[in-house]
């Protein structure tokens, strides 16, 4: 895997990652709207051997760890390149929530757990997954759950139980946010620790269908259950305590990530509304182009999708700028905001599609059930306005 | 199968369905969810015939067909409570496409057509299709077809592309709208004809995958072919050109029947929304509905859903006074009216679910992805705007 | 003024009615757009003679006190009728707060109160108002005022500070909300008391310019003050610390009348803008209704006033049925809800007049600028939508 | 009039304006708000030849024409911060319309137009308008008017009707736009020609009370006739048939101005909102900022603006780059785009205000309604959306 020359610019790496996608990812969609990710599987591990070969790979991770070292604001319209097929990131190894998992390791990560988990992460060998939420407790609150892990000599053994647990089917471990103690304050009472898979007593349940799709492998999202699971204390990482401080930390970037993603979501429903709208007939000769109502749309999606990257971008460079903490109220921010524009754009390109949106060949379909989740997941639209609020009106008050 | 005494009347039938549904219908729901219409096609059964024993059948049909006779605004609460569930309308034989078939052929349908296919239909123990849109035409414009039926002798050579016929598979026929006439003014250009199940030339090219469900029997959408399809002329409804008129007469109460239908939708939704918030926790004895957001989403849906509802019975009772024809502008009104309600009142109640909303073996997952549609078929938002407008400013113009 | 006959059914009524509007309180709108009350407060007296000769006076009232005795179901439409114009209900005699007022006296007031303020008031001789908004409190919250009413032998001394006070400019009497009861339980702390004008101590600070407009007479809102103001005990109504309960019982019936008239304002912005859309060119021979856009907004305006309409009617019933109380969280819904259907409609009907919507010559720019009050007084929508959720939620809790 | 300094910086312009409209300008809102342009005519005066002193001044004019030569990009953050006060643009010069006559007469006035009108225009000393819309016509289409010059000799003879021609009250001179070749093709029919104030047949015929204020000097819209209106054709600006070309110049640019004073506009209201939230009790001791809809108010308000102000800027940015005709896209976009956000922001603050956001010495009262014309002059949402809509489709027919 090349490292990323430095002359190579920005720019210039933005051209080839949009060509790479237009001439090699969006290839495989058909075939992954039809068959899931098990018809792709062989191919996309193909499709990734040649973005290595390309030197596009992991372009968030810095390059003495094997990515391209690119700042966020750089990374950021790489990823909305990235985001215009479903297959984008994860065809470049930047896919959630294995990028946010490489970051923590390369972070926090013990020597040791970085030559066993991390490596073959960043090489594209090994995928794995982070287990959170538990479907007992409001995700809105990270401090209220009750997976437990309790120290027994050396190691700990975890009981607990856990869904949505993005990519857990087929990964080589799983990164799980447990209480080591009860007795801390909130915000130190968990601590983050890898279980590799095959650990007795890690029980992956099930995947979850959701929005109509089972999913697997990358594409998936599962229930886990740890029942007197058993694992080295070497595998927490860093201090106990530092569970909710490293998961916060790791989730701040994350939700820029996911609205870098979601912008390009919006281009390619965009580039879609566009088309049909250019070429449909309602009568011989007259095109959809022709309604005023579907001028509306066209003009206020392209208004509303360029203010929000903007917003995006402008975000991303304040938290390379000044880092997350200072960001964190943009970072809000944008993830209700871009979340909801992207469910304007593509309700409009699937209204504009008529049953074709419908269908199940049609990326709108794909997008308008798997990214409802986009106003919940890392945190629901209500709990981002209200850290906003508060935090606006901090400075008013007297 | 007994005919409805006179003497009940349409609240005591409304009480029966209330129950009915509540006690039988949703208990059937999780399993549906789970393995679709094959998993429960023999409790459906069975439950249709626990319908027919307590004479609650086919609401819609005059008594002397076999239904319970209700006027359309009698009718309307019902198909609400039966709305209350995805198999509400299914498990009391009035389902679309059949109910609307069954009108059709009740009230034009030769008696050799009654025989041969209306009756079996009636009893349940077939089911139906109507294929009228096509993959190369805006649905919208509903003369701009090209499936064609050509005069052999006795017969019709039928010629044509379906898509989105609605529980084509496993029908015992398809009623097909076809250009007789090519020469004829624009709305007597087509006919309805019947094509049996197993007709040589009549080709079930796939099951529709819709918003992640492929779909099976009553429940699924369907792409059809017509290659050198030959059915005798005496298949043909009614007059030739008749096509666009019977349609039209079939589609007016059909809307207000999907109006109905609706209604019960958000109800459902509503009821689940409230549960939720009542009993969902967000931190130890502080209940989601303590949160003024989920607060605004409840009142907001309650006026809504309530206002839909009365709209609806107002363009019922319209149409059963004055008819189709002068009601026509009301039904469009609630076509998208209610459309619109429904999208934005499942659309709270999935956030205010979470991740819990957007599982599958939530009614909100099944309704958020089949409903889009209801924005779509018989006539998209847009189409019904533009024909209310027109006949209401065709008073203002000098 | 003659008692009207009991067969004068309420569909008779409500035509007479809207003839008179039609031919009659329309004909003075341009001079008060122009000039206010004062250009116009001579011609509307001689208007409220006209009325009161055709027997149409004070429809809500009891026959036995002069009005026209009509259920508030019956009422409903009558009062849309008359908020087709902005002087309707002023012309018959039930403009708010007189109308309160008079509910209020008749059901609450001793005999010499009904016979020194109550009666005048009724035939139209005298004006009143109704002093509860203080400026340094959410008006949201009824329970938080300091003005306060002293016993001082058979007298109170009142002192305090009122505002939004409508009509209070030229009127006979106010009737100001004052806490009787420092201790007393928050429900029971207050009284309603009556200040005849001219009273020592009572101060009309100022007419409060609310949207541009000073007011002047019943189209008004003042700023007063009470200073050591001195009124005998019997002028309170009803028994000390009934000022809470009573305001409510007050303010129950009075939304609805709110709701009524705005869907009168809702028909005359509706008539208009299909007027204008209908022979406004955009060019020569292509009106304005030719555009989409416009037509979208017409067909949903008549949508959302149609069921507005239909909810405002059955709240209404429902309270002439069970009463204010059973009644309160459906009254709490029509206020939030039509009143965000009206400034809508408002806002399209301007944006189809263009320039011309926005001048002071069209009723769009008085109702625009008066009716943003709509969602603030009587209760702000928030605080409705927090009563309709906490009673519905009630039934949801285990 | 001292030019600026090339030192001086963007950035510390920016801070000065900040300063300036801080500590001077706002201390005269309250006596505009109570008694419009006439109750500070003097001290606006006063204000002037400050900022002049200042060296503050047409910040958009180039530095020979005794302006601070900034790039449109440099201005706009500027023109925000003079946007935060009602006062802030005409304190510096840069008012609508005399900065988009001062461009026009810089670009395209002949010598002795530009020493005639354009100097003491530029010093301050005299103040103009611009006649373009007709009330007959609809104000979308500028091809469509009746305003003819005739010629006769060396002069023009002027007839028409305009209005909504702003600050025409005590204009030193009109600019008005007039069909001087009815055959030419449709885009070369019109000129622009100057008309002194006090020309014989010029008629101010009133000023135009708009949505509750009929206006004085500069704060003001007049509808004005010309009657056998004589002038000397060295009157004209430009070539004759030039007057569409130099209007559309003129309106790009001025789009923009108006964008980034609504962003101003924006930030004074979001100001407003949070200073209410934080300081307004609902009972002792809980602010309005406890309210989650507040919350979510401005949450969404903050967002909002800074999505649209980023757009503005770019745009900006594209215009100094590229010119007009390339940003002529996204300039129609900002148009309805910030006029949409600013009508919600507005929104939003008065309801958070409650009666105390109706009153008249609330600027969010005479924003609210002055602004509502945002998304009507230059061009209504309706046709800019339009504009767009066909600009960026045109890429995708085939």
């Amino acid at each position: 895997m090349p490292a990323h020359s430095d002359t190579m610019t920005a720019a210039s790496i933005l051209g080839e990652v949009t060509d790479f996608v237009r001439q090699h990812v969006i290839t495989l969609e058909q075939e992954f709207l039809a068959h899931g990710y098990p018809g792709i599987a062989e191919s996309l591990q193909a499709l990734r051997g040649r973005a290595q070969q390309l030197g596009l790979w992991a372009p968030f991770l810095p390059i003495e760890h094997g990515g391209m070292g690119l700042a966020l604001h750089h990374f950021a319209p790489i990823s909305a390149a990235l985001g215009y097929s479903p297959l984008g990131h994860y065809a470049l190894n930047c896919q959630a929530p294995d990028a946010g998992n490489m970051e923590l390791l390369c972070a926090h990560g013990s020597e040791q757990q970085k030559e066993r988990f991390l490596l073959p992460l960043i090489r594209g060998e090994t995928r794995s997954c982070f287990a959170m939420t538990e479907p007992e407790f409001a995700g809105s609150n990270p401090l209220h759950m009750a997976t437990i892990a309790t120290r027994d000599g050396d190691d700990y053994i975890i009981n607990g139980h856990k869904w949505f647990t993005t990519g857990a089917d087929q990964s080589a471990f799983t990164i799980v946010m447990a209480i080591t103690g009860v007795d801390a304050n909130p915000y130190e009472r968990a601590s983050l620790i890898i279980v590799p898979a095959g650990t007795p007593g890690y029980e992956h349940v099930r995947l979850i269908p959701v929005m109509g799709d089972e999913g697997a492998g990358p594409f998936s999202h599962s229930e886990v259950r740890f029942n007197d699971c058993r694992v080295p204390r070497t595998n927490r990482i860093e201090a106990e305590g530092a569970g909710f401080r490293l998961a916060q930390q790791r989730l701040g970037p994350g939700r820029i990530h996911h609205c870098m993603r979601w912008i390009g979501v919006c281009e390619r429903a965009f580039d879609l509304m566009c088309r049909r709208a250019a070429t449909r007939e309602l009568s011989p000769g007259k095109t959809l182009a022709s309604r005023q109502t579907i001028q509306n749309w066209i003009a206020e999606s392209r208004a509303e999708i360029d203010a929000a990257r903007l917003l995006t971008m402008d975000t991303s460079k304040k938290l390379d700028a000044q880092g997350a903490r200072a960001a964190r109220c943009q970072i809000s921010q944008i993830k209700f905001h871009v979340a909801a524009v992207m469910q304007r754009v593509l309700d409009h390109a699937i209204q504009i599609h008529g049953a074709a949106g419908l269908c199940d060949d049609s990326l709108l379909s794909h997008w308008f059930r798997h990214e409802r989740a986009a106003r919940i997941y890392d945190g629901p639209d209500e709990v981002h306005k209200s850290v906003v609020a508060r935090e606006l009106l901090a400075h008013y008050s007297t």
